[in-house]
């Protein structure tokens, strides 16, 4: 058993469990892809995947504007249980399908250990999301998998305690861990979360975990979701994680924080710029 | 499928799948002890259950006391992997010993859908603890099972947030749910959380479920809890659910805010005062 | 200059400035009415003093449920410029004649030095409101007047910022100060502010000053008012500040939380029951 | 009297008091520095004037790095009495000539309405600080000045309140207002406060006036200055206040988030590339 903050040997490098991290930072292998070291990682989708034409038509799309990794969920975790709940194992095949014929990477959310092994076929990474980031019996089930995991941080949790999460999944073996800020719970009501955009320099201080920035789920609206993934990667952020729907009005959910395949690619171009100043390719 | 808050007739009535709740108030009943009702609900016992000469003296200490039902962790979803995580199965066989003893309900933390068949014999309520408020598919699996069910809230839920949590429970087919306030997150740091004392007067005109207060893990001092659960009655809770360890300093999680056995009898008996006054028994 | 927290020479008792507050706690004297002593003290009246007519038909009212003092507000620090913004002096002119013809204490809310003067001789306690908190210049001003001060907490400050608060009038030399809860700032909007119960059993133990609540500026609702009256009396608190109008529905401000002289009525027997048991006055 | 948001002719225009604000953004002009069009604004300087050579020292540093305006405190609102409380007039009277010797506008706080007619001489902006955003006697003060005004939005206040606050000055008739976010109360402890970066976008959709960030009182620790300000121009800010001491170690308020001029300088050349990619001089 290892843990991730074990040993720092001095500003620069990490050290642990007979490694070191050059620069505090670990780079993640998905495939043929890495997250975490110069190159941004650009995940974009729908939130629910809601059919085969809905997630072939987004798939083309973000494909074409510069993403590598196609988000989309089949298990939804839904505040209620009388709202949409997602496609499961068809979505998971749907999702997959769209993804091999355009070249991308899929992350789909996993919420049960008992969905995992079907999952696994599908999926290139799990997302864990933020109301399981404390669910520990999920935690070690994904530990124990060699696919990488998409750990997003809960609303209401501390840094320390979503770094803690991260541990249990690292404690059962898999170190393939990328953490994903997505808002916490404030009294600010003007969106729907409020973006912790401190967390990148705080996550990059502490731990070599990639760190990747959800500007859909902080903000609750696309409006907001352009400056704020600009801001995210001016900050440091490894990637983004983009809400993209070819018909936001229509989605099944969260349909008021979805952006168009139009607007995303100008998103992707305007993030270029930025990463070029800050030394990041894309 | 139904709804608990589905349709209220008046002020005073709930009416749902069929049968009217007077004063919008329902009863759970946990054998021969019944929650909800005019008689307040007393629970208490440690953090976590450590041994058997612990949990058996804490049992009599309790019992003594006046409480009905008997807390203990087994399975202990702690923060970091690398912190006490309970005695598990041994902890439900020692926990369960202990209380028929003296006669006492158990109540214990269940933390996957994996344990609940066995857990199903020791436990006469399973406790869904904070941090898995929106594990869904476990709420889904307790759903199933005909035992009660007491649901803390999340720390970083909002109130109609972790009443749609209980509907996942109640959509399976089991309604015997008791609400738990345990405190929520703030920037305040005198104490561990903020109880949310006026959650008690919104959940009683929102939701007919009965909902009891933990002082302990809200305020995180035991110096806290005897005011605090004054406070809880005064304002209408259903009753309390108290860390009691027989000795705080040594124990094994949360020593900060366990109380002594000679501490609840004290808090008891000024409870008993309280109920009287605002028309409860004890 | 002396510190209000300076010395304490045991869990009972404070010392400071050459005198020891026997069990921490502090009385203030307000004419020869007392504040923080065994006999709770009642607060009440509007929101803003709207007209003569108003004041006094509430000053009665209260008068004859019980209170000792009469609230209302003539300078008003409303969130906007365009709303209503207070009678002023004439307000403190009405609500001095209202209380004095039926002989209850006025409270009421200084918002700026220049007003102090006029407001001397209308007031026998200056309120200094939550937005004003850390006015310090203002905290000044008031500590160099002999008047007794309501200092309310900021919604968005810690305790040890109110305390701190606190000393910048006792610095001056008025350490005729009441503390008064009135909710802070989180996420949950099921009520307007969160009611910090917790505060009296953690002001009980860092100070002397005696601490009464504001369930009417907490909850934002009048529904909630009740309960959480019981709720402060059994934690400790030193008194109610409540807000009771004789049309609520037609205030000038906060007509959601303003309750009617009937129910202030059955709020103040209903206190006094719990006042009883928990060993004090009313 | 005219209220800054109340007429919007369409998505991109402002229109009010006979005027139209293109794009929805205005200008406010400081002498011959204009702040809000298409220019960054970068102002520098310590928590608090110390001495002469600890100002004039800090002043040619700034002003070489490319800074614009000076800012430092005279009039401290510490938290506690028995901090240091600044010099006060003396300061003013130090402040203003260190900047006029390299040739920096000065940006000072007020405290109170009794400070203005002395302070009006020596800054060439008034400062309100976070405590004082509800101390509305304050703002109808500034407002009376026409000198222009850094708004800092309150730790505890809502995007909407702050906006409420401008408008006291600009009902007085003085609507020369830049806001400035300087991080709000949240649960999350690794940093001092948690910059709320959304504010820019929002404030930027809901008012034409300029909006800067505070960084440095944002996160409160000197490491995290650089990253949030690259991350603040990225997402469409109007300019920087930081926080740069000769000494930081030794300052005598802050020490912990103010840098040196030489991370300052460095900063600077880093925000520079930004700017040039969202557009923006500097």
């Amino acid at each position: 058993m290892f843990k991730v903050n074990e040993t720092k040997i001095d500003d620069k490098n990490f050290y642990l469990n007979g490694q070191t991290y050059e620069n505090n930072r670990m780079k993640v292998c998905v495939g043929d892809q890495t997250i975490g070291g110069n190159t941004l990682t650009m995940i974009a989708g729908p939130c629910a995947i809601e059919s085969e034409e809905q997630i072939n038509s987004i798939a083309v799309s973000v494909k074409k504007a510069g993403a590598k990794f196609l988000r989309g969920g089949a298990y939804k975790p839904r505040t209620s249980p009388y709202s949409f709940q997602g496609l499961q194992k068809d979505g998971l095949i749907m999702i997959k399908k769209a993804a091999d014929s355009v070249g991308l990477k899929v992350v789909s959310e996993v919420t049960s250990e008992k969905q995992l092994d079907f999952a696994a076929k599908y999926c290139d990474m799990f997302q864990i999301g933020a109301k399981n980031m404390q669910n520990f019996e999920l935690l070690k089930a994904v530990g124990r998998y060699k696919i990488p995991v998409l750990l997003k941080r809960s609303f209401g949790a501390k840094i320390d305690e979503w770094l803690a999460a991260a541990e249990y999944i690292i404690a059962q073996g898999n170190r393939n861990i990328v953490l994903c800020e997505r808002g916490i719970r404030t009294f600010e009501t003007s969106t729907r979360n409020t973006l912790d955009i401190s967390a990148i320099p705080v996550i990059r201080e502490k731990s070599p975990l990639p760190i990747i920035i959800d500007p859909s789920h902080a903000s609750g609206k696309s409006k907001y979701v352009h400056p704020l993934s600009l801001a995210a990667i001016a900050a440091g952020a490894d990637g983004l994680i983009i809400e993209v729907h070819n018909n936001p009005k229509a989605a099944l959910c969260d349909s008021e924080q979805q952006i168009t395949p139009d607007d995303y690619s100008c998103l992707f171009n305007d993030v270029k710029k930025i990463a070029n100043v800050v030394g990041r390719n894309i």
